[in-house]
């Protein structure tokens, strides 16, 4: 067993005139926001020519906080994403602070899940919630947000993402949160 | 105070005819080894045109394992590269294997510091062996090797530098490691 290569953990999130989920809203959250688009497209791998309209990119990687028996109840409990009853998706990107940045590895993690209780959160939505974290920080561009997380769920769980978005914005983590844009789409059939 | 951008992070290593550091070894520690070069430079910052000769690339990033006290102390110990005394110095690029990525963070924190003593030992070198991180895994591109370990040190320091890199090596942690090369130079004055 290897580890796939980047091209494999890599994505895009376009935001154009045509792609095959539709915008909803486009919505700043903290900072300044993205522009309003008509649809939005993931696509995988890196792109031959630069797209039409905005491009955000991030690569999926090994997790920064999980301990084992979380990733073990993870795993356990969740789904993947592209399910049939998914028409709604969240595209949430997000920039931290250098404050977050300068902490040690055991500070975030207090204030990750000791304080703000993340994991636990996430657990608590699981499966009707599934979500994908790319990352953004290290691609070594100059990329606008840190994390780009992709939320896919159905229409009757659209009260359950209001709670867990809200959960999560008024945890002590959220202080550290100086860039946050809500993207909210349903799928084009 | 700002995250420096990631053009401030990134730094190339590249392996050519010509360079400020002569390069007095190129040895294989594990798996594939790198092509001997009479020079090696590091340049910060993205390159505007592909260089002659090999050419790896990572970027500094925040600190995935110590914790507070351990940071505490690295940084009342340590000293930065670009001393006038450091006329040596070793890259040390590093690939881990598959089954250390799908390891959660407490399982990776264990092995590298419980196990492995990795904070400890290089701790145990300060200030003489001066050193950075370079990450590579996350650049969103195929690269060879998930860390580029930067040292310098002086010339009365290099019976400590082979010291350091053998408890290292010696350690569970390098059960990890399926790939290294190791690059000994000396500075052209």
């Amino acid at each position: 067993m290897s580890a796939p290569p980047p091209a494999d953990r890599l994505f895009n999130f376009i935001g154009a005139d045509i792609g095959n989920w539709r915008v909803i809203r486009v919505a700043p959250v903290v900072g300044e926001t993205l522009p309003a688009v008509p649809c939005l497209s993931m696509v995988g791998g890196t792109l031959s020519a630069p797209p039409q309209g905005w491009h955000l990119r991030g690569i999926t990687s090994n997790e920064r906080y999980v301990t084992r028996p979380e990733k073990t109840e993870l795993v356990a409990r969740q789904e993947g994403l592209g399910r049939t009853g998914s028409t709604h998706a969240a595209l949430i990107p997000i920039r931290k602070s250098a404050a977050w940045w300068a902490m040690t590895q055991d500070e975030r993690r207090d204030v990750l899940e000791a304080q703000s209780q993340h994991i636990r959160i996430g657990l608590r939505y699981l499966p009707a919630i599934a979500r994908r974290l790319h990352h953004c920080r290290d691609l070594g561009t100059s990329e606008p947000f840190d994390f780009l997380t992709w939320f896919e769920y159905s229409a009757q769980d659209l009260a359950a993402f209001e709670e867990l978005v809200a959960a999560l914005r008024a945890s002590p983590e959220w202080n550290y949160v100086e860039r946050e844009v809500d993207v909210r789409m349903v799928r084009e059939v």
